[in-house]
C-alpha cells in the first residue's frame, strides 16, 4: 500500500492507495477523529458491486452507517439530487459533527462533496472512488459541484476531503469503455508533467486495460502525486492549477456541443488533447516525434467516438461560455515538450476557431502523424 | 469615517464605517482589483430607498452594474430565490471574474453571499448592509446560507466578503421595530465582551433610537470590532466563535417554535438573553446588580412581543434540533459578569427544560428584578 500526503495546511489529508483497501477503510477511520456515524452516499450500481465490502469494513469501527442512494449517471448530478441528499441527511438526523463517505465515481464524489461543503456550512467527507477517472483525477483536488442547464459544474465549491481511499481492485467491475476513458486523464497527467508516466503507459497499456493491480496502483499513485503537487501550490485555481486542464478547453466544448451524450468526459479530453496537439504544432510548440508519440498513444487506448456532424459554431459558443474563459480571453494549455505543459492566457480566438473548423472537418485528424 | 481591518490571512478585508458612505462606495472599489461589472443583489424596498445613491456612486468607477431583485422578507431566503439569483447571474453572463454587491439587510447578505460562495465555485462579494442587525452582526463573519423547511441557515457556507461598507445613514429609513430588534444584538455584544458598550447603550439609548449618526457609528464600530476579534481567532466556529451565540440557543428555538412569525430575530435574541440571564442566576453565575442592569436595558429598548401560548415542548424540540447541539450535548453561553461571557458545553438538558417551562409559564419574567 502507498500513502501520499497532500499538504494544504489545516486542510491537509492523506491519500491511501492499495489493492484490497476497500476491505480496510474502517480500520483507518479512527485516526480521523469522527464521533458520529458515517453517511454513505452512493448509487445502486456501486452499492451492489462493492457496498458489502465497504460496509463490512466499517463494522465495529464506527456507529452504524446510514446509506443515501442517488441515481446513477451524469444526468443525476443536478439540483434535484442535491436536495434529495440534503433531505436524506436531515432524515438521518445529521448534525455539524456528522460526516460523509462519497462512494462511487466522479459524479458521486462531486455531488456528495458539494452536499458536504454546504450542509450546515460544511461537514467533513472522505472519498472512496471506484472508477479510474475518479481515482486518477476527480477525487483529488477538492473541486465539488453540480451541473445546471447552463453547463457542467457551474454551481460548486472547493471542499477538500478528509481522506481518500483508493482501491484499484474496484476497477475490475468497471465497463471497459469507462476504464479507457479514465486513461485519457492519466495520459493528460503525463503529457503536462511526466514523460516517465507517458512511457510507462506506452509500455504497460495492455496490463492496464486488463486491470493488472500493480499497474493500476502505479498510474493512480503517479497521477495523484502530480495533481496533489499542483494543488498544494494553487488550491483554488488562480493560475497554476489550470495546467491540469490540458485537453479540457476543447474537450469540455465538445461535450457541451453534443449535450453530454456522445462522449464520456475522458473521451472528450482525448479528442481535446489531439486538437491541442495539432494547434500547438501550428504555433510551433512541439517536435514531430513527441506529437507522434502522444497521438499514437491516445489512439491505442480505444477507438474514440467520432466527431462526425458536430458544427463548429456549437463547439465555439460552448468554448467561449466556459468558465475557464476569463473576461473574454481564451486560456489553453499547450505542451512545450512531452511532460512539460504551459498555460497560454491569450490565445487568439479567431485563429483557434479557424483551426477548430479544419480539425472537425477532417474528423479530428490533426495531420500530425 | 472609521476603518477596521479583519485579519484573516488571504481572506482579510476592511470594514469601512461612516455616515454618508453609501455615496462613496464606488470610490473605494478600485482598490479591490475587480475587472468585471458588479452584480447588485437587493430587494425592491432597499432599491427604492437607497438604490440610486449606491448606483450613482458606481458611475465611472466600474462598468455598468446589473441588478438582481429578490423578494423582501425572511420567507424568500430559500432555495427558490437562490436559483433565481443563479439564473440572474447566468443571464448577466457572469463568469469567474464577476463579483457581487449584497445590498440590503441580513437576508440579502446571507443569500447573496451564499450565491457568491457557490457560483462557479466561488466569486467575490462585498456587503453594503442597510439594517442595524446586518450592520452590527450578520454582515461581519462570513456566515452565508439559506433556510430550509427543517430550519434556518441549515444549508450554507463560510465565505468572507472582500469588503464591507457600512453607512449608519441608511438606518434612517428603517422601521423603528427593525431598529430596536437590531439593538438586541448590540446589547448581546456588550454582554459577552464589553461592559463599556452596555454603559454606552444605557446612556445613549434615546439618541440611538432617534438614529443619531454619531451614536449609530459608535455602536456599529464597537460591535464590528468585537465580532471581528472573535472571528479572527475562530473563523469557522469550532469553539470560541460560539460566544457570539449568547441569547441564541433559546432565541432560535423561540423563533422556530413560532414558525418565524411572531418575533424578529433580534427580538427572539432579546428573550433568549432574558432566559439565559435567569438560568445563569439559577446556576449562580451573575450578581443581582448585573442581572438587573441587563434586564432593565433589554426592556427599555421596546416592548418585546409576548411569549403567550408557546408550548415548552415545541421550544424544546426546536432547541435540541438546532445545529448548535453537537452530538446531543447542549451548548449555551452564560455570563460570568457583564462583558464576560463563557461557553458552557455540557448544559444539563432536563434542568434547562424545567427552567424553560417556568420561564414560559411566567410570560418570560425570570424573576430577576
Amino acid at each position: 500500500m502507498k500513502t501520499l500526503f497532500v499538504d494544504l495546511g489545516q486542510r491537509s489529508y492523506k491519500i491511501r492507495i492499495g489493492s484490497g483497501l476497500i476491505h480496510k477503510v474502517g480500520g483507518y477511520i479512527s485516526e480521523l477523529g469522527f464521533t458520529s456515524p458515517p453517511i454513505v452516499i452512493t448509487n445502486s450500481t456501486v452499492l451492489r458491486l462493492h457496498g458489502r465490502n465497504l460496509l463490512q469494513s466499517l463494522i465495529g469501527k464506527t456507529e452504524g452507517p446510514r446509506v443515501i442512494q442517488i441515481g446513477d449517471g451524469e444526468r443525476f448530478k443536478n439540483r434535484e439530487t442535491l436536495w434529495q441528499i440534503y433531505s436524506g441527511l436531515f432524515k438521518a438526523r445529521a448534525d455539524r459533527r456528522s460526516w460523509i463517505i462519497a462512494f462511487g465515481g466522479g459524479i458521486v464524489g462531486d455531488i456528495a462533496g458539494f452536499a458536504a461543503a454546504t450542509f450546515m456550512r460544511g461537514i467533513p467527507y472522505i472519498n472512496v472512488p471506484t472508477t479510474l477517472l475518479a481515482q486518477v483525477d476527480s477525487a483529488v483536488g477538492g473541486k465539488v459541484g453540480i451541473n445546471v442547464p447552463q453547463g457542467k459544474n457551474l454551481i460548486g465549491a472547493f471542499h477538500q476531503p478528509s481522506a481518500i481511499f483508493l482501491d484499484p481492485g474496484t476497477l475490475r467491475t468497471l465497463p471497459s469503455r469507462e476504464l479507457a476513458a479514465g486513461l485519457y486523464e492519466v495520459i493528460k497527467c503525463g503529457a503536462i508533467s511526466s514523460e516517465n508516466l507517458i512511457r510507462y503507459v506506452e509500455r504497460n497499456l495492455e496490463r492496464i486495460l486488463k486491470c493488472d493491480p500493480a499497474a493500476l496502483q502505479h498510474i493512480a499513485s503517479e497521477c495523484c502525486c502530480i495533481k496533489a503537487d499542483v494543488i498544494v501550490r494553487d488550491e483554488r485555481e488562480n493560475d497554476l492549477r489550470m495546467i491540469l486542464n490540458y485537453g479540457h478547453t476543447i474537450g469540455h466544448a465538445l461535450e457541451a456541443a453534443t449535450s453530454y451524450r456522445r462522449f464520456k468526459h475522458g473521451e472528450a479530453v482525448g479528442w481535446g488533447m489531439l486538437a491541442a496537439l495539432g494547434y500547438g504544432r501550428e504555433l510551433g510548440f512541439l517536435g514531430p516525434e513527441a506529437i507522434h508519440r502522444l497521438w499514437a498513444l491516445i489512439h491505442r487506448v480505444e477507438t474514440l467516438p467520432p466527431l462526425r456532424g458536430i458544427p463548429v459554431e456549437k463547439v465555439w459558443s460552448a468554448l467561449v461560455r466556459d468558465k475557464k474563459v476569463r473576461s473574454g480571453k481564451i486560456s489553453m494549455v499547450l505542451l512545450k515538450d512531452l511532460g512539460d505543459g504551459i498555460i497560454c492566457q491569450d490565445v487568439d480566438g479567431a485563429h483557434l476557431k479557424k483551426y477548430l473548423k479544419q480539425f472537425l472537418a477532417a474528423g479530428g485528424d490533426p495531420g500530425t502523424h
